[in-house]
């Protein structure tokens, strides 16, 4: 290590010990970063410590970090502990490229590692990440903050509210994109009521949304994903907010197996259907969602269900299964997309988007 | 026992003597009724033996056999048990009595239990018993016959397929509802694939139909009950097809929930969408579907999964569950109702039915 940059490590540790960051599934305590295994919860609540950026990279490939802003952030931090545990740049490099790599479908992911990689070089990379990787952090919760309050206008009071995977403080660092809009409601007093689709196959819904909510105090229902369309045929819901892995430049958005099938029932039913998500969520690159990549995912999942301490099959062990863990929404069946800079229609959005490529 | 009971008994046990009948999930062999446990499939295949009409009661409750048709033939065949076990006639009425409550949806139940005893009385029940459920096993095997071959006809080469739930030989004593038209379009050399839904929450699809399109030779894929609509987006699914439980005379129907779900979808992609289903399923007295009772089932099945093992609970233990087992899909949205009788569509069904009561 040269002078210099050895100057630019001790600031680095510094910098990296003097903040202390702690979010419902992530923290960073004294420069050691620790998430909790989402795979185990509800019932147990394991933190892990990760001690590299491959670490991460597992976690993020097993589903113990999961969520789609969540995901980002994890990874930029991670890139903070390759920093802190000595790497030189061209292994911070590699590790960034396997971190980016490690769930296709979540655009945030690759966003904020290009915010925590555009212009860094062999000198600067150690402090560049560093600041980066903090301010990311900062950022998610800041925007997590100014969603909540742009969709809590929009509920009313006594609202029955149903949501789609899971999209609280466990999915992001602040409180959430549509569970977060659902908190603020609660705050303000709104009493809404929620129905949860426990989304299978890996049941985001059913495991972390219920925990999440009894944790907020919130009253909820637990539903099978099959259960939503009769719930709004009973007049049941008022309104669906759920979260996005990518909104395209057209307004077509990727997010958790099922919410096409609930945009499709709101669309047929007249119930308002809301995206709740930070711009960091949309991909300028793509146009349409047909360019959006669909994570297909491993056939036990289906077969039956997968946990940290067992993998349990009820379908033949032989079976075919189809496993996409996402799909894709057109844009004409979104009422709004509530995001950090404001709401927008469908139509608001196009506009919003027109010139970018 | 009177001497001419006495003379009615020995006939009724000559007459259950000489009949051996082997189905799917059901059997009478020796006088003795056995029945597939549908709970421990597909990975253990256990016959149990049923020695009282009691003994049924609970295995309808705990659903070691379901499914319509099935249920209401192996009520019967229990009361054939009750009989040769020597009750009496108030015995065999209290019987009968607990029988029709073991399940509130399904109709079949009631109209076969009411066909067997019709014009019953303690002169002559033994025998009527007897001859009726005999009867009424050989009639759902034509039944089931009858509509293979009305399905299948409409069924075009190479189509795929999407079913919901088990409608096969386990749901009945014949080939099945939806499932025999697709085991009958297998054997006419249609080459259909097969989308699975896997039905939750008790996963019928993903343990029973899996299973029985394995022993039929029949491709299939699963899938989770909400990635449907995403299959119908990319024009993967040609027809939908499954059972019903209760048909109303105005053609609404109840099936296992989920089963209106798919009729959105299917109405909003322009997909047929098929009830398959004897004319026992039809309900008379109820005229629409808001008449029917819908049974809701314990919080645990939500909560996780139930299995003749074990319970496995993956939400909190204290999460609120809605657990309708059934939902109502109004006529509007069936294609057409592919019965014993005759393919009908709505208007045809409402003209079939317009005189009843």
């Amino acid at each position: 290590m040269s002078a210099r940059s050895s100057i630019q490590y001790s600031e680095v540790v510094e910098l990296a010990k003097s903040r202390t960051l702690s979010s419902m599934g992530l923290r960073w305590i004294e420069s050691r970063l620790y998430i909790l295994d989402q795979q185990a919860l509800p019932h147990d609540e394991i933190w892990i410590s990760i001690h590299s950026a491959q670490e991460m990279v597992d976690a993020i490939k097993y589903l113990k970090v999961r969520g789609a802003p969540l995901i980002g952030v994890a990874a930029c931090m991670a890139m903070l502990v390759e920093v802190i545990r000595g790497a030189s740049f061209s292994e911070v490099q590699q590790a960034w490229a396997n971190l980016g790599e490690s769930r296709p479908t979540a655009i945030n992911l690759r966003n904020n590692l290009q915010e925590l990689a555009a212009g860094w070089n062999a000198e600067n990379y150690q402090l560049q990440v560093a600041h980066r990787a903090l301010n990311i952090f900062d950022q998610d919760v800041a925007l997590c903050d100014r969603m909540a309050s742009n969709g809590a206008d929009l509920i009313a009071k006594n609202e029955t509210l149903l949501t789609h995977c899971n999209t609280g403080g466990l999915a992001t660092v602040g409180c959430g994109t549509a569970l977060g809009v659902i908190a603020k409601a609660k705050a303000l007093g709104k009493n809404n009521h929620v129905y949860v689709d426990e989304t299978r196959p890996l049941l985001q819904g059913g495991r972390l949304t219920t925990w999440e909510l009894g944790k907020l105090g919130i009253a909820y229902t637990l539903n099978t994903d099959s259960m939503a369309a009769y719930l709004m045929q009973q007049k049941k819901i008022d309104r669906v907010l759920l979260g996005s892995d990518r909104i395209c430049r057209n307004g077509d958005f990727a997010n958790k197996v099922g919410s096409y099938a609930l945009a499709v029932q709101c669309h047929y039913h007249g119930i308002p259907f809301h995206v709740v998500a930070p711009m960091t969520t949309y991909d300028r690159h793509c146009a349409t969602g047909a360019e959006i990549p669909i994570e297909q995912r491993d056939a036990d999942e289906v077969r039956g269900f997968v946990s940290h301490r067992e993998t349990k099959t009820w379908a033949p062990r032989e079976a075919a299964v189809y496993n996409p863990s996402f799909d894709v929404t057109p844009a004409a069946l979104v009422t709004s997309f509530i995001t950090d800079t404001g709401v927008y229609s469908p139509q608001e959005w196009q506009k919003l988007t027109k010139g970018d490529v």
